[in-house]
């Protein structure tokens, strides 16, 4: 008998690490990397090829997706934001990728300076030389339920750049709710809308917690069949529209929901909160994973 | 063209402050359900006529309720766990009290120390005083997701003490995930056996977010039908079985939820935030609502 199952791609080490104000250096990454695999997460976001004079977070990634042993079954993946970036990720000798585009025009002009236009075209020769090497591509939208810029993003924006995405030849467009502002009913919606243009198996869901939304969105999608979310170990990460605010949803709070539910994910959660308090320390943060605080304050 | 409506039960006051370690006086708690009612909340839990020797958070119950100012369309209620405290409320000028069942028999047992069958049998000559007096009553039964003593909690027991609740004439049940430990796919299931054998709108929904499922299984209680959602501002009170841990689920949170989805709430969201302030820095806590860190991260 086969159990429902789900995959989460932990993306602490780059999403999350990236929001953090303090930079770690790369052995303390390479760690986190490393202790993530240890608990069974299969697709683990390892680093980001951008400048680090932008992301002063992400410098050292080359080493960082160097250094980390490759075991079966384990994928690890970095950002690209143009060719140059992903000929450092083929030279660190990444398997997958991951390009990013927003569905708001503000946004994409506030964060990676062009219109999405821009930004699209300037992914094709990536997606080309990558697939020709036979490096697997994920992209990333924004904003899928919300610019910090412009408030409402039309979900016709949002099918339109998931299908160019999926057209350009990514294998999976992860759908993100960057400030936390949707809701279930929204996010239902959405991946309704979406899976109306591609694939529903091509659809992943990234939440971020910001207004405490993000388990009932992934719930959401779930219902309306996504089976990959992005999370985050800890919370790892912030918003950097609402200083101080909570980001990636935990990885934690995904495993309990989905194991909880009969739905396996392969993940070890007591190892996963252990891998939290780790990052957590050396980060100097306190966590943000509510499963995380109760099972500790239960075992004590 | 009437709107999709819920009614908030606002139990920051009792259920929220009978679990955080620091007394406030009764001037404080008078303050707090009078803001309370200042940003639109229609049923405030005030008090709970119990002993202050086991719960000295409330203690001069009695004063709060008298205290409060009366105003159109608000309820004040409070707990009241026998004959005695009913007195006490009537003569405080309750209109509305709430009994307190358990659906687990070992908590029942460790928390009112008696069985579920004594505790139903107490309450009945509590109902028929209470219902001859015109007051209305609340049923609450705890543990309806899982009990911290022996973990699962079987559907039919949670029916049997809710349709024995309603047969007494509690004009609602408030079922209660008391550790927080439910995930939506078990709530809706809860919720349609509980509709079985109850009008579905005498059902209300308790969610604690402990392991931060809560907003998610407020989502599946509203889709099985539940139109009432017990929660407490800036999440006041934690979790006596996983200290440290969250406790009820913020108003915030739910308050942004069904407004973001088109149901009204009539609570003033903003007012709301300040409540939450005041209350924190009385108590010297940290406030457990993402939704009022998020926005009060924006407005700074």
């Amino acid at each position: 008998m086969s159990m429902d199952a789900v995959r989460l791609v932990e993306v602490g080490a780059r999403d999350g690490l990236q929001n953090e104000a303090r930079c770690l250096p790369v052995d303390t990454r390479v760690a986190l990397v490393e202790r993530l695999a240890d608990c069974g997460l299969r697709t683990i976001e390892a680093g980001a090829f951008v400048s680090p004079r932008w992301v002063p977070q992400m410098a050292g990634s080359d080493e960082v997706l160097r250094r980390v042993g490759q075991r079966p079954g384990v994928t690890y993946t970095a950002l690209v934001p143009n060719l140059q970036g992903l000929d450092m990720a083929l030279a660190a000798g990444c398997r997958e990728v991951a390009v990013f585009a927003a569905a708001s025009e503000a946004f994409s002009q506030k964060n990676i300076n062009c219109s999405i236009a821009q930004s699209l075209a300037r992914f094709e020769p990536v997606l080309a030389k990558a697939l020709e090497q036979g490096v697997a591509v994920r992209g990333y939208v924004s904003c899928v339920l919300g610019c910090p810029f412009t408030g409402a993003v039309p979900v016709a924006q949002v099918v339109a750049v998931t299908q160019a995405l999926y057209a350009m030849g990514c294998y999976e467009i992860s759908l993100g709710d960057t400030i936390g502002t949707g809701t279930p009913e929204a996010t239902h919606r959405l991946i309704e809308a979406c899976a109306g243009s591609v694939p529903v198996t091509a659809l992943a869901g990234h939440f971020h917690d910001t207004y405490g939304m993000a388990v009932a969105n992934v719930q959401a999608a779930w219902q309306a069949g996504v089976r990959v979310f992005d999370s985050s170990v800890s919370g790892l990460g912030g918003c950097p529209y609402s200083p101080g605010a909570t980001g990636n949803v935990a990885t934690e709070e995904l495993v309990y929901l989905f194991e909880g539910q009969g739905v396996a994910t392969g993940v070890d959660l007591a190892k996963l909160i252990e891998v939290g308090v780790f990052i957590d320390s050396q980060l100097q943060r306190s966590g943000e994973s509510r499963v995380a605080k109760a099972l500790r304050a239960r075992i004590r």
